[in-house]
């Protein structure tokens, strides 16, 4: 194993997931794993599936010199103790919205104030799929957010084939699993109150449009619903273009984006069950599905992406981001397939 | 008891739900139920909520005089078998789509030819909210879709007040459960493939748009995606207005529309874990619940209405139909409270 | 309405449950619901289903006077405040632990120390089915525990009639929702971690062994296991009789103690999908269900019984000794149906 | 890649596992998997976890020489094709009851007549814990059944350490998710009939019962119980010992069976959410967990158990067996970790 890492925010579920990947990881070695409320507890009392990893929680106000260090802390933590991180570190990657954004301006529009301002322009935003490009060499990079990715996903293609000019109106309804909420909980994520819901989770405003706005240079009217799973994001996007688009033109915008990408399939019709993507499909993977379908009634395109919010909308992002950012092989530690069946993902 | 009634279909899930109605409604007796597959079980032996009730099924073909027939058979079958139904009841109640829609060049547009053209400008379309007027002495009545009428319920009070004028883009975004797919389901139903899911059901052209452009004159963007939940229909209806929309409006739409109407319910915003309607709130009742959210950053309304798809979509329905035809109290049998706590609708 | 009733403790699961059953209850009418935490929130604020209910949490500690005041109050509040509870109410019905044993000794074994330990003797414990005989005109009821009621619903017929001496061994494995937790949650009960579990919830020792004790006169070996469910509690007795037992002695037996009982339901067998007892059968109602099979090979007889935790476990019996003991029809506001099909209990 | 493999009936889900993992497996390259009914699909068609996998099913008539052949088909099945099977592979790994048992005295009491039985005595039962010394160089194997598999797991390192005497009362009360039933469904596994149940799956009578009292040598209480998760068994084994069994003896005794063994891991007590084994803890991998609890009262043992019925419980299993039946490193394709969290394993 050629590189340290450690995970700050390790008891949460996105520092589960991270110590799961790197855990299977070929080339990474996990030397810490911080939670201040369960020090000295193993990994495996808050991650039942790591009870077999020989690792204990730390206190993260002493953070050992790695090579990668990964941050899983609650939006917030990142920005006051990004000194502390990159002095332990060479590369940083943050889960959290911390560094997302480009600017402060932008920044200070969907949320309450930045105290390093001047990191924003440093960090690099990781969508590999969108900029793997940016991405070698950096010391500073921003996990792309779940529910932006989706739909980044689902749409850049079209934008960057010309199927869609980015004047369309454009619909984004956002269905999501309970594992968003975090580890922890409280009355409206207790199982009575969130099992079988369909509830409006964010009917506006919510804070990822920010993200997509900047990274897709659209500005989408988007909803979140919570629904019954633990894991996985699924974004609708009713668009309408200006004028007729074909099967053919959507077939070719996904294969010349998304035609050489490892983590990346395209699922639209055909038989069976499953004809479209869905989270079900890419359950615990950092797989990435989109498809579509054209309403001849109205001239929309209805296009669907379907990720785990917490691998390729979080932890697997993340660990994608810094195989390229260190010049691993892409794929290390996350080309293993999903499950099938699976109950909830 | 005032009237007699029969259930034709009573094996299916509406079938069942229709006898536990009349079971429990003040003013009606069962006295058959009929299933080809069933014949001479309880309906116990089906519907096993019902295990306490001393019912038989019998054979189809041969149908009790009664005073209303209600027919919860697939759809088809109804045009097939009006006239029996017909010979045997003063008043058939049709669940199906056979006589929802008012012209032979609607239903051709949607459906696949029809028997009887010609009934159906006899047929009643029910939703009593709606059109409650039409139906006292109806003696053919063609009880509303379940996703078509949480769409209609959400949208038609802002169209009526004149906060919309009918001219705007609609999408409707439509999360259901699985009883929409009926009982004996198939290898898509299955509990391993069906559960945890988010799956493009009807991405575009589902038939319920054929209702919603008759009864609300308006042509909406309609994609209806699987969720886990067994009951349940949550329409979320993206729409933008002309211009600006102020909440007091959409309130006092909301208000003049359904101010008296005893089944419904408008819920937006406040505090606590349920802001919105959500399935959960109404499941196993008759009740309709209606909100709304306004973004601010796109002037787009987002309109949010739930129902129990085999209730307010379908048997409570049908009942509350039957009620409003026979000149019966409304709200007789069908005033009772759902549950909370309830796991998936 | 006859009766005056107040819910003390009316946020909570079971708070609520009594006052959607309230609400439909012919002979009484609710003048009070109390919580501290939402004092002048409306009881559609913490229950979705009761939207449409005209009521408001009151501060518990100013009691209106009623005729019937139901707690439903964690244990331990119930001691502290029943002199208070008593001055408000002609009839207090408890359905904490509180009451529920007939000696501090017993208690003592349990639970921590009584603050009231005079009054154990003057409670009735509630299980009508068991002892409906002590209930006319009591004045302190204690309704019975869920994982007991169902365990001795199942049992109890086959001591009576003979079927078992009493001597046996008897392995009781209970299943249960969670709404047993309770509302307001925890780790434990948030959804991620909640959701598809089979979890030894009380693996030894849980207290509702001491109502078994008492009431069937018989120890048991009582496990209990929380599943993915919401409302329910199933038990599944393994006995082992000394000699054979036969098919028609437990048909016979069964019959006996319940044929006349209207909340009772004995299933065993038939075709079809649902051939035993299932929460899923009764979840929402006040009905019970039993039935069993006999192992051939090791001459064991397994006992299943079904029972809503909140309904039949709880306010269900309730409401149902409050009636008894009130001498109202024993059904009153009782007699629905439950749903099929209904999601997760 | 050392060894060609093909899986004879890939399209149910035990074939959709071996294919995963035989994918994942750095040692077998997959030149094969056949489906009647999907021949020409790509496997991604039925298991939508392999989308990105390059294979299409053919006709199970026409088999490819391969080194090992896994035949994932209904029981009965290999019994049939066993000569053409071992025809086209060294090693032939079954994992249906077929060869499991010992003689045909054994499976006529449990299964209806034997095809073969002249090859029961042939067949290794694998069992990697139980009997790994017996897999190197063996040509038929056959892969224990989950319920057996979870039962023995528990039970036996207590009767290998003298904990248990083997005279005991022993009741096994299983708890189980729906892909035990199969691809394909029926009525009983439709969603909504499948979703929140307890349901009395076998109550008697279970054939591994049959596996049980060969391997372990204990005729054991069974019953089965179906819940509402997808993937795993728990087996909770209520033992009556002789006479008193401490904590320490439990522990010595798993730590002696299961100290070395790369894929078990022992969990009893500890504070937390998950104190016990749990299926979700297990999910999606080869891992099984054993713990206990104590009765005080009744001087029971209460034995828990948890696996992935479709990995340890059968295709993890058989890819372990074959691994050490071919030399290969034990956990080679199987050592990844489960998820966490996860809705329904």
């Amino acid at each position: 194993m050629s590189y340290t890492a450690s995970v700050v925010g390790g008891s949460g579920f996105t520092g589960g997931e991270l110590l799961r990947l790197l855990d299977g990881h070929p080339e990474f070695e996990v030397v810490q794993a911080t939670s201040r409320s369960y020090e000295r507890k193993t990994v495996g009392h808050q991650h039942p599936n790591l009870r077999g990893m020989d690792l204990r929680f730390t206190d993260p106000s002493e953070l050992e010199p790695v090579d990668v260090l990964f941050a899983a802390t609650p939006h917030g933590v990142s920005m006051e103790r990004i000194d502390a991180f990159r002095d332990a570190a060479d590369t940083v990657v943050d889960l959290s919205a911390d560094f997302r954004l480009g600017s402060e301006t932008q920044y200070d529009e969907w949320y309450d104030g930045h105290d390093r301002p001047e990191l924003l322009a440093d960090a690099e935003y990781a969508l590999p799929e969108l900029n793997r490009e940016n991405l070698p060499g950096a010391d500073l990079i921003a996990s792309g957010g779940c529910n932006a990715t989706a739909t980044i996903l689902g749409l850049k293609p079209l934008f960057d084939a010309g199927v869609l000019s980015g004047d369309e109106d454009v619909v984004v309804d956002v269905k999501v699993g309970s594992s968003e909420g975090g580890a922890g909980g409280g009355a409206a994520s207790s199982h009575p109150e969130r099992s079988g819901i369909v509830r409006p989770y964010a009917p506006t405003s919510h804070r990822h449009e920010a993200e997509i706005e900047e990274f897709l240079g659209l500005s989408v009217s988007f909803t979140v619903h919570a629904v019954d799973m633990t894991r996985g994001a699924a974004a609708t996007c009713h668009v309408f273009p200006d004028g007729p688009v074909g099967k053919k033109d959507m077939w070719s915008a996904y294969r010349e984006s998304y035609g050489d990408e490892p983590f990346m399939r395209t699922v639209a019709g055909g038989g069976g069950v499953y004809r479209y993507p869905e989270p079900k499909a890419v359950a615990g993977t950092n797989y990435g599905e989109v498809g579509f379908e054209i309403d001849p009634g109205n001239e929309r395109v209805v296009v669907f992406s379907a990720i785990d919010n917490m691998m390729k909308g979080s932890a697997g992002q993340a660990v994608h981001a810094a195989n390229v950012a260190l010049g691993i092989e892409e794929t290390a530690g996350l080309a293993f397939q999903g499950l099938h069946p699976v109950g909830a993902p």
